[in-house]
């Protein structure tokens, strides 16, 4: 087995995607922070661990958390595929941590700015890891057809 | 590493995750397009950036996207890794043929039948795709235990 | 190919994913059986194929089995990537089997615990859940780098 992590480009694959998932836990963390400095809960049987009444309506904090991991799903998902698989496909390294590299910080960004409330920059960094994901796929099905 | 995007079964499987993860960008694309031809915006500091009122109440068209999208996760993620390790279990051709191309031409139907609200069909076409997704869970389990 | 899962610690981590696709599904069947259930539908197309009039308000048991189901998303794609980059990096047997196993048998009564609205038990199997998927993750990390 060990020529498969031999391969760098596979190699440094694994360390942003590992990265991507400590960023999206972070993510996760940051959730569960606002829920418990607001006591504001998920479910009726979280309010009665804590003693609470269950409160009605949104909290902005914690449904803007919830949206920057709902949209690491949706862009992370696509990335473990793309990645492995562009990883697989004999990519030149130099691509590949342009892209690899590229992605991760784009992402790790757009949480800095989503849970910050920075526009256009969210938008900006969503946007470029968005074209690294695309420029991967692309490549990816050029090299297997 | 040439010897295993080398698997014939395997290629297939990296072609169809790829067009998969493409089908599931366009499913995002539909929720900036409604959001955008709405004014119907996820976030307050997205309303500041148009120098918008945030509304109120939810855009059924944008939901709807929304809900697609959300449906892909649940069930691509699954397929990442059975049709991976499927793909890896030595498995006929014909049956990785049948199982990779079906998923996946009943997923892509899933979202235009979903965007069109086309009911029947949209419940036919995901019975489909979950259908092929349990054979392939289940015929790599024997394979692997 | 056979070279590939003829690493045991990459079959058990197989064997563990399998088992964890099937068990999310049946947290999606539970959100079925609710919405059958209750004839509470999640778009007005699916009222309309019922002849019934579309429902306001959110049903209490259709978003517990909805918020598993995410719960389910946000744990199990880390997994993929951790769990399958782990047993790539040639870990000893006895830890692949620590880490495999506790995650699955966590995570299964995680979904088990939230459906029956068992609190403070959720939150523990969530916790170690969580703590070992941290481990798999800062462990592969080590190896890779």
């Amino acid at each position: 087995m060990e020529t498969l992590l031999s391969n760098p480009a596979l190699r440094l694959f694994g360390v942003t995607y590992l990265i991507l998932v400590l960023k999206m836990v972070a993510v996760g963390y940051a959730t569960s922070f606002y829920r418990i400095r607001d006591k504001h809960f998920a479910t009726p049987e979280d309010y009665r661990l804590q003693g609470l009444m269950p409160k009605t309506g949104v909290n902005e904090d914690v449904e803007r958390a919830r949206r920057a991991h709902q949209n690491d799903l949706e862009n992370i998902v696509p990335y473990f595929g793309a990645g492995l698989l562009y990883a697989l496909s004999n990519p030149s390294l130099g691509m590949a941590r342009l892209y690899f590299i590229g992605f991760t910080v784009a992402r790790i960004l757009h949480s800095v700015f989503y849970l910050l409330q920075l526009q256009p920059w969210r938008t900006i960094v969503w946007s470029i890891g968005h074209a690294l994901l695309l420029f991967m796929v692309l490549s990816t099905l050029l090299a297997l057809v």
